[in-house]
């Protein structure tokens, strides 16, 4: 069995983060997603569904997610709550749980759609309509709710629709052997058990896990139970669409729409954990490996097809139609947390942090109200308008927008940035592991209770320094070092360290008898990387994409002019950061020497017999995570290299 | 008035071709294409629309555009026939005409699907429905028939039909000011006017080009009248994809759906001809420019985009996702021929031979009895598979298929080859100019009836010997200098020619006293060549296109393994050339040594710091029109230099 690292996630209402890069964007989601956010469900109706009052001449019309959105705002709310409390906001968001409370059915259904369009319809269509997926949200805010806050009546009210579920759902006589069609309900049962300690919710999100895929299809029953071909998916998709093509125990590829295998892989792997279940823990590890080795971004990004939000084939990975949409990467954040978990690596560690700073951080604006869908790695704006159908343009344009029909992304990136705290650090045993660099406040019990004050410029400088609080003990420090990193030193008290020093899994463990002052300064060396992807991915072949540290970076044509195709970048120019602080919020920016092919002036013709000559320019390159926050422009990740 | 070149084609019927590329071509075309597209329009109710009896229960169903499919089939029988004599095919075309005018109604009308389906609906979407579209293809098969057989049965039913559409549409109290929402009528009346002599036709054709695109719009007006807002058109486009947008004399990009465009163009290039019309010939001369100099693919493809079969922006040309549709290449012939006509310049013709050897030719496998609809210049199957959105799946495919359900392309490419024979030379006062070379003789009357015998191994070779037979006669010999070609050289019997030398736009005009065996050699320098794009074609930056004479070349994964993108050729790399008999019927190979770009074996990182390693490989490229007759596999034009 190696699933028992006895790992804990530091919790959330443990950690600080006092400043420094996450600071500043939670300053901003706290300030201005989580309002704007609540002022958009407000005004498309998403709160009022909950009143169960809808008519037809209402200027919105029930949605069957619409529950979830405001599920998701809730979480936020809650996990922001935690850090910092707002008795104005909390009170905003009682009333809306009031609304929900009163929505419930006296059995204890609580879905809003089916209720007030479609009741004689429930538990008809798991496959398209979203009705346990909107039951795993809700049950998400709750748990999340009565633990910023203590108050119980939402979930409550969850625990009763999760057994009125238990009892449609389940292997016994009369019971349906179904699962979602979207999932997030299966890893919210298990929250749900960790908040309860009820193993029933565990139970039945294993019970979930198992039926999917299984013979007789259950969605290919209940189509037919609905007078429907199997073939006729709402979604026009096969099984792999919603993993359900097969038992989960035996996938070894990510398949299908990217959002819903990542949260059903988080439960795979939260099932695993809590169940020493080295079979499904195997499936999770083969998944894992598929995903990142084969089907993701540099930028942490994954389902490359817009149609079906979907994963494709290996190595399909284009950057003009990448869609590797932001609830996508912060999905991959869930899984890697749990597989972390799981396994105690950090190269899972390693796989957050490029989806945070990168593909879910692209997904808000800096002034945090507006918001990506999809996110490419290479825009020409141009194309764009007049190649609607290459990027179904209401959802990924060259802009950010306010909001979205399918609004799912900005309440997710809302809840997990409010929520941030909670993936900094872990424990287990005597140990402390940190894996997230962030200035603040880490406080945990090990024999002793201690505190971990860190302070860092990171992501724009690599020196970490963490000072020990706390009566003596002998306990480990476990310092991430992350993959991207090829040189860590590390200092006590201003010498460099001389004790038991171990590698262990991509950590530096540092074990002693640590006294209160102990002070640890580790520095990890964050020169400017090219990265290369394998040669099978042929959208990059040639190209090179710049990182530093965490931070992949990209460039874009208010900076460097517009056809970002025509630059090149030499292999050997020489590549220079520099701290701008008044630039994009403050970032740094990398610059180098490289050359721009062009046509002649005044020469016309498409096709030739020379070469284009090239000149020198100088390139400069942004974090990808700030890009279009300036004019709209084109955006280039991958960059031809000579 | 440039427009005053006086030059004519030197009709089908006085050129032969009697060996070498284009014989063979037209032997398979005559032998497989033309009796295989009879067999599919006899399959699929082409024919039996005629028959005006088709039934619910019918396996098939009548479409708005059978009728065109049925036109340039019989088109292409035609033409075949005037070269090659077949009473077993001269008495099917009979019979498919005798089913036809029989379909005739009363008035003159001429349409399978509005007599029998809509008949109330007559004229009432011009914009969508394709109806004068059907009536320009049975025109013009008309006027080939008589061209070739000097039956009139047909053209007399398509002049009343022509006659009875000249009393519907036109300025006149009660006419309609409609015209074709699918260009093709209006080159069809040309050429009815020049097989008759009757001006109305002109007239007519000029008539729909005037009121193309004039306010009120008329498709807009025939919108409202049926009751839909004018946006609602059938294919969801706007006005540019019609060409209807502005009035074609103001019109300076070429826009919409690409077919339509050539046509469009075409009639306005015939008019311009016909009536010395400058203005009209200005506007097809802005037109050819935007389409040459930022349109157009190097295989002469255009239409870079599947949704709406159309051109999309300047220089918006990527290869994989690529439409060049092949009816569209094919339209870019007669277009071209139109322009060579007005201007005299072989530049004209240098799109044209882009066009026939490259992006027309790819659309007809070597056996003859498939098609390509799409001729994209990158193909990878395994994103085919996973992506169909981006393809089209059923029209874009990396094998060539039997039919299609809107099947223009496969008649279309019949018609064309069956017709070369028209594109080969010209004639203008005393002189003879020779477009194509092409082993036959071309038949012309100047002073002297005059026989030149051709004989050449080109596509393969520049080599062209040509015999003049006749009696004795001062006259100008016109041989076009291809662009493609750095050196030209000339012999007369042997002899360099020391004669009166001029090179008159873009031909060497040699002019003398002619004797009957003069012997003129011409040596068309034909080493391979690189060819580099514009660096706005964001798709070519940093790549190459091979092309040795008019042939563009192509990579494919049978000669070269897989993943062609990780392939370089270096810019100083040898070409070699290599006859191959028995490859592909017998093509010229390219070869030289370049480098693949590959992963270690056993690496399974999907992203590093270190580039990866190059090994010496050698390229093997083919002919772009022969591509995709082995095994299906990946293919590609522009190869990644370095």
């Amino acid at each position: 069995m190696r699933n028992t690292t006895g790992l804990k996630p530091v919790p959330l209402s443990q950690v600080t983060l006092s400043g420094g890069f996450w600071a500043e964007r939670q300053a901003v989601n706290r300030s201005v997603s989580v309002p704007v956010e609540y002022d958009r469900c407000q005004e498309t109706g998403r709160l009022a569904v909950f009143d169960l009052n809808w008519k037809p001449q209402d200027s919105w019309r029930p949605h069957h997610f619409y529950d979830s959105d405001v599920a998701k705002w809730i979480e936020a709310a809650a996990y922001s709550l935690t850090t910092h409390p707002d008795p104005a906001l909390e009170g905003q968001v009682d009333a809306v749980i009031e609304r929900i409370v009163a929505a419930q059915q006296p059995d204890g259904y609580l879905n809003t759609f089916f209720t007030m369009m479609t009741p004689d319809e429930r538990w008809t269509n798991l496959r398209d309509m979203h009705e346990l997926y909107c039951a795993g949200h809700l049950i998400e805010a709750a748990v999340a709710w009565r633990e910023a806050t203590g108050k119980t009546a939402l979930l409550d009210a969850l625990c009763r629709y999760a057994d009125y579920i238990g009892e449609v759902f389940g292997p016994g006589e009369g019971q349906r052997p179904g699962y979602p069609g979207h999932e997030e309900l299966e890893l919210a049962l298990v929250k749900l058990y960790r908040a309860t300690g009820e193993e029933r919710y565990l139970s039945l999100a294993r019970f979930f896990l198992d039926e999917r895929g299984r013979q007789p299809h259950y969605f290919d029953v209940e189509a037919a139970e609905r007078g429907e071909a199997p073939g006729q998916a709402h979604y026009g998709h096969d099984h792999r669409y919603n993993q359900s093509h097969q038992p989960v125990r035996r996938q070894s590829t990510v398949e299908g729409h990217a959002v819903r295998a990542m949260y059903l892989y988080s439960a795979m792997a939260d099932v695993a954990l809590e169940t020493h279940d080295e079979e499904m823990a195997a499936a999770c590890r083969r998944l894992w490996d598929n995903m990142t080795q084969r089907r993701m971004y540099v930028t942490g990004g994954i389902g490359s097809s817009s149609r079906g939000e979907r994963f494709t084939v290996d190595y399909d990975l284009p950057n003009d139609i990448a869609y590797a949409e932001t609830c996508a990467a912060i999905g991959v954040v869930f899984f890697a947390q749990r597989m972390f978990l799981l396994d105690g690596e950090s190269r899972y560690i390693d796989i957050m942090e490029r989806a945070l700073y990168n593909g879910m951080l692209s997904g808000v604006s800096l002034q945090g109200d507006t918001f990506f869908y999809a996110n490419p790695l290479a825009v020409d704006p141009a194309q764009y308008a007049a190649r609607p159908d290459l990027f179904r343009g209401g959802v990924v344009a060259p802009r950010r927008q306010a909001w979205f029909d399918c609004s799912c992304c900005p309440t997710n990136v809302a809840r997990l940035l409010a929520d941030l705290g909670a993936y900094v650090a872990a424990t287990a045993e005597q140990r402390v592991y940190v894996n997230l660099y962030t200035t603040g406040t880490i406080s945990v019990d090990l024999q002793e209770p201690v505190q971990l004050e860190v302070e860092t410029d990171y992501p724009w400088g690599g020196r970490v320094r963490l000072v020990w609080h706390g009566r003596p003990q002998q306990a480990g420090l476990a310092l991430r070092v992350p993959g991207w990193c090829r040189q860590a030193d590390v200092a006590l008290n201003g010498e460099p360290w001389n004790g038991p020093y171990l590698r262990h899994k991509g950590y530096l463990l540092l074990e002693r008898c640590w006294s209160e002052g102990d002070t640890v300064t580790l520095d990890l060396a964050m020169p400017v990387e090219r990265v290369y992807a394998r040669p099978e991915v042929r959208a990059d072949v040639g190209r090179v994409a710049l990182q530093r540290g965490p931070l992949v970076y990209a460039l874009e044509s208010c900076d460097n002019g517009p056809n970002l195709d025509a630059l090149v970048l030499p292999r050997d120019a020489a590549l220079t950061v520099q701290r701008e602080p008044g630039l994009l919020d403050g970032v740094v920016t990398i610059r180098g020497d490289g050359w721009r092919v062009g046509a002649e002036a005044g020469s016309s013709g498409l096709y030739r017999k020379q070469a284009h000559a090239h000149r020198g320019v100088s390139l400069t390159a942004v974090p990808y995570y700030a890009w279009a926050n300036r004019d709209p422009g084109e955006m280039l990740v991958w960059i031809r290299e000579a």
